[in-house]
């Protein structure tokens, strides 16, 4: 047997440079020399997996002399260390055996039942077994996207969106379809001529993915009134609703917010987490689904990991068991309570007219729409250098709408680096306004800037 | 703005049962009652991803009756529980707030650094850099199929091959070709048979996935000489390899075989897992792999958890640098020899004339052949009854093949359970073939038994 003949190996971009780092992986594109080896190789998919905006920033905005108001991390400092290191201790030295070894594809049922616990504080009367328990929620939405979308499958969203979420649809060469949003959130009607023209054209809408509660980005909430409506849309149109939730209990007056799960099991599928609630590292997020749906869940849980994590699942039920869980998250409203009036605060006197955001009634964003023909990518190196990170709008979106607009997190800093963060934030916003007075509209790159009217409950 | 017309809505098996439970989503099918709902909705990947027949063994082999040789978990009793113990609070209490936050999604830097050092032990020079920190091996070989593998792409296994990585290969929609071993592993000219056949007929081929070293289900482990033809083989048809190494340091004499990775960088993805030398419910894996192709595995990565579990990394690592782990894997070798001894022995004494296995030198497995005419699959309801469990070798297959085969574990039982698992396991393929002797050829179903030779290096 031979080798067959070498096949020119040109890469689907079409180019071949001719100089690069070495190794190749063969002789079949020795004589090829890229920069990427193997760009010839990937999957299809790979094309939408490009770097976030964010991912780029974290370097960036983790020097400590920069004020990031750009990542979501939760603050854990209030957390009771010691206490749940003992409670770890213990876990480990009585049922380490067990903690410690292979579990479910589905996850360990004590935990689900208790998942169940923590929803029914939300109105959502879920059953365990209909839990399946994820590696965070954004494994939970890999997993819902991996069962339902083909290539090409349309998913509809919120504008702007989950920048996560975003990539995760990307990575399953779905289409992203943005359906407007004000202060009330998502806005009903422009869901149904979306879904309308939609079904107008043969496309197939897989789900309507949404963060009703204290969205990220957009720090909005959707309203009761809303939330019947858009069930009554999805169902006019048949669609699923994948119903994102992981920041309801952290609001910061009166009752969490219904879930749209709560009065609809058919066809909603729930994303919950306890990154927020207790403490990210873990990963440990579940989805709550129809029964049916559950079972390709936990196919696809099988087999992309066999099993989540058994300890981190034992160490938030012992968490969940042994402690004062619910008066911890009290404290975290508290504190993000506090942050949030500090940059609400801060932000109505420092900001120049003309610039406007959310009033975020819980979670840890608040969405900034800059003075009009300002640019909030091309400001950011700018940002950075007077040391303070965003997110720019433009993540948050699959069609290159946002640039207007910037994501503000609350959640991490201390309230004196909030201030201090945005009023470095409106000295450059002032710069930008200044140069583009004096040199005129064209001094800017032209960008997408309608389309979406950004959600705005309070002008200021 | 109105609802499209209903589209009738029969799914894709072309069923629709006029009973079931209640509850499909929507009017559009509330004439149509299914057992399941969804099923119009599905992606086509959900076409090939079946509930394994390692799973539906799970609930049957877990009753303390039955003996089970079937299932792959490590013995977890040799474990240091207090002192891990110990090392867990320590962490916890003085690194909690990083522990337990969201992390990179690479994995954390010191622990990739660790983990360069453990597999420098087997002879792999890799760099820090170029580690993926995954959820498990398995998450390993999700990221590592998503990145590479279109639908209708070949992927070559050898035969048998680990079902977990056959599970991954069907959810990407790959096909499958397998390769055959004997009892020093892989058989390179069958290979190059192989890789020939599909160049002649067009097919690309993606990679070739082996676990070369105390192989999964097969227990053989392949040669020094024939690893160099296998990677000269892989380069003549600028194939890539997929290298699953889970057991590499589980070997019960003489130093650990030299990696594939170990001597060819440029076209080696190397798998490894802490799932077998520390512990599997942590769910700590990882990828080494050239540089650009760790990019996009870092993307897929961020894809699909944002970032593997900082806490159970940060556990592995406290593990590795405060205790002899090195020492603990000795016990766990020790104790996996004793009970590959047991089960050895006790097949050569007990099982009849006509079957055949293999002799692992480490890893957990032992592939056995039955009498001819005897079906693993179809003697396991009666295995289960006589109180002992297998894998049919059917999983081990993507075409059908393994019929006559069955794979044991060693791992997990004590020696005298080994032994007595495997008496009653004698007993039952004894009665196989009387039955078989009294009522012929034609009393078990027709199957594929030809194809493959299975591995098999001692006939006893």
């Amino acid at each position: 047997m031979t080798a067959p003949p070498p096949v020119p190996g040109t890469g689907p971009d079409g180019l071949s440079a001719s100089a690069g780092p070495p190794g190749p992986p063969g002789p079949r594109t020795g004589h090829h020399t890229r920069f990427d080896a193997y760009v010839d190789r990937y999957a299809t998919r790979t094309r939408g997996m490009t770097a976030s905006e964010i991912r780029a920033l974290f370097s960036v905005a983790s020097r400590p002399e920069v004020v990031s108001l750009a990542g979501g991390m939760p603050s854990l400092s209030g957390l009771p260390l010691d206490a749940v290191a003992a409670t770890v201790r213990d876990l480990v030295a009585t049922r380490g055996a067990t903690a410690l070894q292979y579990g479910s594809g589905q996850g360990e049922p004590g935990l689900r039942q208790q998942i169940c616990d923590v929803m029914a504080i939300e109105g959502v009367d879920g059953h365990p077994d209909d839990v399946v328990v994820t590696v965070g929620s954004q494994q939970g939405l890999d997993l819902v996207t991996r069962i339902f979308c083909d290539p090409g499958d349309v998913v509809v969203c919120e504008a702007p969106s989950y920048v996560g979420a975003l990539g995760v649809f990307r990575a399953y060469e779905c289409e992203v379809v943005h359906v407007e949003m004000d202060g009330q959130g998502l806005i009903p009607e422009a869901l149904r001529q979306a879904l309308a023209r939609l079904a107008e054209i043969g496309r197939r809408v897989k789900f309507c993915y949404t963060v009703p509660t204290y969205h990220n980005p957009a720090g909005v909430t959707l309203t009761a009134a809303r939330r019947a409506e858009v069930l009554a849309i999805c169902a006019d149109y048949d669609v699923l609703v994948i119903e994102d939730n992981p920041y309801g209990l952290l609001g910061f007056a009166g009752e969490p917010p219904r879930p749209l799960r709560a009065d609809e099991g058919g066809r909603v599928v729930y994303l919950g987490s306890f990154s927020k609630t207790f403490a990210p590292g873990l990963r440990v997020g579940w989805v709550l689904a129809p029964h049916a749906v559950r079972e390709k869940l936990v196919l696809a849980q099988e087999s992309s990991t066999l099993c989540p994590p058994a300890f981190s699942q034992a160490v938030v039920s012992a968490y969940l068991a042994d402690h004062d869980w619910r008066g911890q998250v009290k404290q975290f409203c508290e504190l993000y309570r506090e942050r949030r009036d500090a940059m609400l605060e801060a932000l109505t006197e420092q900001l120049p007219t003309g610039a406007r955001w959310t009033r975020p009634d819980g979670g840890f964003y608040v969405w900034l729409t800059l003075p009009a023909g300002l640019d909030a990518k091309a400001m950011l190196p700018r940002a950075v250098t007077a040391r303070v990170a965003y997110v720019p709008g433009t993540a948050f979106y699959a069609d290159g709408f946002g640039s207007r607009c910037l994501r503000l997190s609350y959640c991490h800093p201390t309230p004196e680096r909030i201030r201090e963060g945005v009023r470095r934030l409106a000295a450059v916003v002032e710069r930008e306004r200044e140069l583009r007075e004096t040199f005129g509209a064209g001094a800017g790159p032209p960008h997408l800037e309608t389309g979406y009217e950004s959600p705005t409950p309070d002008l200021t």
